[in-house]
């Protein structure tokens, strides 16, 4: 699989009070097409990610709002998989280049939640676990993630500080990027003293609720040329109720999606420079790193900000911040201004990039793999 | 094109108080794996079509819960295109058998809206049009679609006696299908004495709201074979608030879809046999029947149970009942079916069908073209 990047674009991640979703849509989309040197007549299919919309802005229908926002008539669709949304629409271009009934396709991420106060917030995220189960328990995804990282911490004897280490490298991180939410640097000690969300999980170690909005085009390489590539897609789904797994210390959808991706080329985790991984709390990262191959499991710890592959130069969900339908676009357009740079820094040597994008706990994951020549 | 209908199944379309989401899903599901004698693991990916889910049920992630319904760890997504949301999945499961990524795709529309009172349910209908411009100002689908009508009566010079027939004849079919949400023939007096939703159109004018779920499986003609084949797809986008139309007595996104949908093929018009259309309010019906090219513009009304198409065999979203996600995927299993007693009537000549599928005041739209060998 070789599909070039055409172009990205994207709003700044934050409290965007004065844009509305169309706003978010169409400046993340402009600033695509311009990147791309194309007309919107260009695009033959539009496909947005999003996953509460609905509830948190009273507006469905995405795909035909966002040809409107460009003036298309080309078939549009909305695409909803939780957190992975992104992913998973991603995902779903490749498959319409590759169907050939696509040449052009133009993806959109977007979310709008700062409106709101964090209950309805909390009510929405969790549409993306059982609503007989989990939602009934009456449990957030931060109390989930919480028993999540007990289980790690039991398992693996590490504790709060450890974890702490995460957090820290993705704020220094995200300071640096200037589409971030979060551009402030901490300290293990703010992490550790920092108001309690979920024990063992304090704010720091929480993505913020954030707005945004990420574009991305992409085409078929029978018609395109572009320095990016997506080499590798790959897509795993476990149960939605953490109830039913054989274990919590990883995540079976992370490890079955790597291997597909990685399966459509000659390349293992040694081979990538760059990751954007789902940061959405602290663990998750910590687990991610492990899932996707780029250290042993229950090792992660000793490997943060020193694993081969750069993890979160963003500032990930953490510092970036999670406008949840444009993460796994955002986390694309990370992943090819990173390789930019490192193109510039060694210019004949290969450079691969990945993007990890998840779902509710560990449920839906996407993973792709990205090369610049 | 020509992509094998492995198997369908659904629920009863009504008001099913005692069905969760989850439960809808699985019946229709395993009733689909039952007709195309196919367990889940043979299912490459999975596709459900849903407008609501959140709104209504408190419950997004549907991929993933349809996935867990049928204990598939396949990858899994859900589409929402408003009211079109299971025709567009629908073509974007052909997308993905098309792409070679897929040999065989699982599709699921669902909705479960009786719940609630009429406030909730036109509050979430209205996320299909622009929440900006319609739903700030105080309209609901029947309003809108209201105005539609009687520009089209101003237009054309018929009355509400005209526009009565669609619903006679939808319920009249309604009456027969064991499935359908409202069993009972009604009469051209009874649509002109019920009470008024939206002058001009009564209550015998709109579709119902209702619980259901529908279930189809389509496969790589490489790999499956099937009596019934899809042949055509096509869809169509135009502007999401009608406040910015050239007309309201034709929607070009209808006309744009079956444009597409019959190029694929060397058919018109003329060779369709059954037609399953969106007949969400009465002038629906007759719209389409003009932009599908069944009859002249503005003659509809002088054809409606005389079309040499048969239309709305099953009662149509009047009579059979209108769960939004579920319906796009209903009208394929009902063009199924209808082409089945076709080919019994006449096994020797070939017979065709048509669904057309709209969301939104004709802003998407989606239209398939089945044959029967």
């Amino acid at each position: 699989m070789k599909i070039p990047l055409l172009g990205t674009g994207s709003t700044a991640f934050g409290e965007l009070w004065h844009y509305s979703i169309p706003d978010l849509i169409s400046e993340a989309q402009h600033a695509a097409l311009q990147s791309a040197h194309l007309t919107a007549d260009a695009i033959d299919l539009i496909i947005v990610a999003n996953m509460g919309a609905e509830l948190w802005s009273g507006q469905g229908h995405l795909g035909a709002l966002a040809a409107e926002t460009i003036k298309s008539s080309a078939p549009a669709l909305r695409i909803e998989a939780a957190c992975a949304s992104g992913g998973v629409a991603l995902a779903t271009g490749i498959m319409a280049i590759q169907s050939g009934m696509a040449k052009t396709v133009m993806i959109t991420g977007v979310e709008k939640m700062t409106d709101h106060p964090a209950g309805i917030v909390n009510a929405g995220l969790m549409t993306a676990c059982r609503n007989d189960v989990e939602y009934m328990a009456g449990a957030s995804f931060a109390s989930l993630f919480a028993l999540v990282t007990r289980h790690y911490f039991d398992t693996y004897h590490i504790g709060r500080k450890e974890l702490a280490a995460v957090s820290v490298k993705n704020h220094a991180a995200g300071y640096l990027n200037p589409k971030a939410h979060l551009r402030k640097k901490i300290t293990i000690d703010d992490v550790l003293t920092a108001p309690m969300i979920a024990d063992p999980l304090s704010i720091l170690d929480c993505s913020p609720v954030s707005d945004g909005a990420a574009s991305i085009i992409i085409g078929s390489p029978d018609y395109h040329r572009s320095p990016i590539s997506i080499i590798g897609s790959g897509q795993g789904i476990d149960t939605m109720s953490i109830t039913t797994r054989p274990t919590l210390t990883s995540f079976s959808a992370t490890q079955k999606a790597v291997a597909q991706a990685f399966g459509m080329t000659s390349l293992t985790p040694e081979d990538i420079a760059v990751a954007e991984v789902h940061d959405a709390f602290s663990m998750a990262e910590l687990i991610a790193l492990e899932d996707l191959g780029f250290c042993q499991a229950g090792t992660a710890h000793q490997h943060v900000g020193t694993t081969k592959a750069l993890i979160n130069q963003s500032g990930g969900l953490k510092a970036k911040g999670h406008p949840i339908g444009a993460t796994g676009i955002g986390q694309v357009i990370e992943i090819a201004q990173q390789l930019h740079i490192c193109k510039q820094q060694k210019p004949n040597t290969p450079h691969y990039g990945l993007t990890h994008n998840m779902g509710g706990i560990g449920t839906t994951v996407a993973v792709h793999l990205f090369s610049i020549t």
